[in-house]
């Protein structure tokens, strides 16, 4: 079976906005073994909105409407789909009912314009909505002699995914064809997209019963691997064993092969070997530091750390030597490596981080481009330093650098 | 005049990929007065992609294809429009030509596949594209009576945004009815939407001619001011009218109406009073710095600063006494004061900023739930700390702290 999702709302069509609910609704479809084969985003117009749902029930199997349930004038997902339907629509007195029951638990008066969303298209069922006024709707039936199958979702996102997760995904697991799914996701630092694709095609385009898509961010790789089965544990050993295969090839250059982020996988790393860490960091401003603490529980890891961006610093909290500066400048392998060790001395870690560099776009120069860093390891065994000339604007050569650093960590721990 | 834009590619039906180009290409189009009525996103089909296109022509003024233009079987838009516009393509030899010199100067042999990249539409002008090998292609005529649009763009961005400034913005504004658009955005922080937009609605509503939009995110909130008008000038007029009574209303909450960001304005404000800033940060880990130095330049008036997420490190490196810690626990004003003062004058900087409190999920108590986060500016004339209960997820408590610290320091320099 396919699908058709169709994000409504003007704000949709302005350079502000964007739909992101249909991202998880892929998701959760493609779980089902529904492909989605087309996304449609339309503005508040009676005509457009009717015209795009006529059209989506010629073309589509399941059609996901979101949006346009809210109480305003602007609001026209109900009466635009059953227009298409070419159903009536009633008013409900038991949605009436949970209206006012709501509006007078928080001592408010309801205003008239909300039973605009007790209306409901004949013959669906009312999905109760447990973070919103406005219910969804489940709408069975053949249009034109083809069996549809058509909801109505609210637009904010954490409405519209509680009620898609408890009212829609069993009911449509009912509806679609027995099919299993199952996916895996390796994670790759340390090489490009052009690198390890031309290490992993010929392994993966063997596999002709595997969908294998390559994806690729500022230093990170990701192969997603999907297979499709009449039994859950065919379409995960067919996966499981092509996951065998790749990791074989890519060795230690897969960090994750189970979801997880770099930095959550180096937390793992450091709790289990009973290690701490610190970092001192100039260029990449606090982002290091940033994504270990976005990890919940990484105080159990994380000591801290000093942000240097001036000289004074480099020496006041990570006891930089002034003359080191002055003789081999901030940015140089020196720099980095007295960066890492002074912090974790400093801080009396396990291990420390340095990183120093040019993230541009101003302060390069022909000897030390923008993009240049240095990435520190330091650990009782000695320090590593790392050279590399990162590419792109300030954002990516900073995204580049403390994807090294988290990788060095992951190695040094391996 | 309006327009549809249209994304191909079956990765943009995945969970994993979305277009963003449409954002990019709706403000341009919208800056010509053009307004976007749908956006589809379909996949690499010869079938649906010709469906597409025929539907575009039949509603839209303007139908801007992205993506699909490679040398690949995938690659199918030049086909597929071809088809929908009735009319022939035939392989342009100066395209040839182009390719075959563009693949010599890296030294390599062209497979023959590229040839389907000098493929034209009849009557098409042939856009070159100055990052890629796929040229963009521009027709204009009658279709169905209507006189119609059609661009053919590469779906890369950076492919995309260079040829549609380059070859079409021109072109386009050459076409379309003249008229003038004057946008400016309000940025305002220290207040949540719904206040906002009780305050300002009994203004913005009166102005009927102006477009008035409102946005929110953690920590603040945007008024996007859209007016159009036969004379630059009067459009210019209307808006900055409207800006200015808003900014009346609202005072020193607005804290841009140019489109600046918080930490730009921030640095803006540092440079201009010749002042220094140093941050000692638990809760946020780095994000606080992180943002503060994303700005390129902010090496001129960010000095550094600690990230403290161990009580042993908020002594070391902030000197914070363990005998507070003891008394008021690591997330109390006090604590927040001491980062504040301590990071300020061992950083020997104007301005310093303390951060502590509890980004969950996990520990929060009945006393300390998670959301509370206590916020520090110390300067020469005393320091203040402000306490919130932020509301979210660890991510979004983060930010709302970071924003508020840098409102903070906003409003010590004004």
């Amino acid at each position: 079976m396919n699908a058709e999702i169709i994000a409504i709302g003007s704000e949709l069509l302005t350079p502000y906005r964007q739909d992101t609910n249909s991202l998880y609704l892929t998701e959760k479809l493609n779980q089902l073994g529904v492909e989605v084969i087309f996304k449609t985003i339309v503005g508040d117009c009676h005509e457009r909105l009717t015209q795009v749902a006529t059209l989506a029930l010629s073309r589509a199997d399941i059609i996901i409407f979101m949006g346009g349930l809210g109480p305003t004038e602007d609001d026209l997902t109900r009466e635009c789909v059953a227009e298409a339907l070419q159903l009536e629509i009633h008013r409900d007195p038991q949605i009436i009912i949970a209206l006012e029951e709501r509006f007078a638990s928080r001592g408010w008066k309801m205003a008239a314009n909300n039973l605009k969303q007790a209306d409901v298209i004949s013959g669906a069922t009312v999905l109760p909505n447990p973070n919103g006024t406005a219910p969804g709707q489940w709408i069975t039936g053949k249009y034109d002699e083809k069996e549809r199958i058509v909801l109505l979702l609210p637009g904010p996102p954490f409405e519209l995914k509680a009620l898609f997760d408890q009212q829609c995904f069993e009911r449509l697991r009912a509806k679609v064809p027995r099919q299993f799914i199952a996916t895996r996701v390796l994670k790759i630092t340390g090489m490009g997209e052009s690198q390890v694709d031309a290490r992993v095609a010929p392994i993966y385009t063997r596999c002709t019963d595997i969908d294998t898509t390559i994806l690729a961010g500022a230093g990170e790789v990701q192969l997603h691997l999907k297979s499709r089965s009449s039994s859950l544990e065919a379409a995960q050993q067919a996966v499981d064993e092509l996951v065998v295969r790749l990791e074989e090839e890519l060795g230690d250059l897969v960090f994750s092969d189970n979801g997880d982020s770099l930095e959550q996988i180096v937390g793992y790393y450091l709790q289990m070997r009973g290690a701490t860490l610190a970092a001192a960091e100039s260029c990449t401003g606090g982002l290091f530091s940033e994504r270990i603490t976005s990890v919940s529980g990484s105080s159990r890891y994380f000591l801290g750390g000093a942000i240097v961006y001036s000289n004074e610093l480099k020496a006041a909290l990570a006891d930089v030597p002034a003359s080191m500066i002055e003789r081999h400048g901030a940015v140089s392998p020196e720099v980095a490596r007295a960066l890492a060790e002074g912090i974790r001395y400093r801080c009396e870690a396990t291990l420390g981080v340095g990183i120093t560099g040019i993230a541009g776009p101003n302060g390069g120069t022909p000897e030390k481009p923008v993009g240049l860093v240095f990435h520190a390891l330091a650990s009782s065994t000695g320090t590593d330093v790392v050279e590399r000339k990162w590419p792109g604007d300030r954002q990516r050569v900073r995204r580049f650098a403390t994807q090294q650093a988290l990788n060095m960590v992951r190695r040094q721990l391996l």
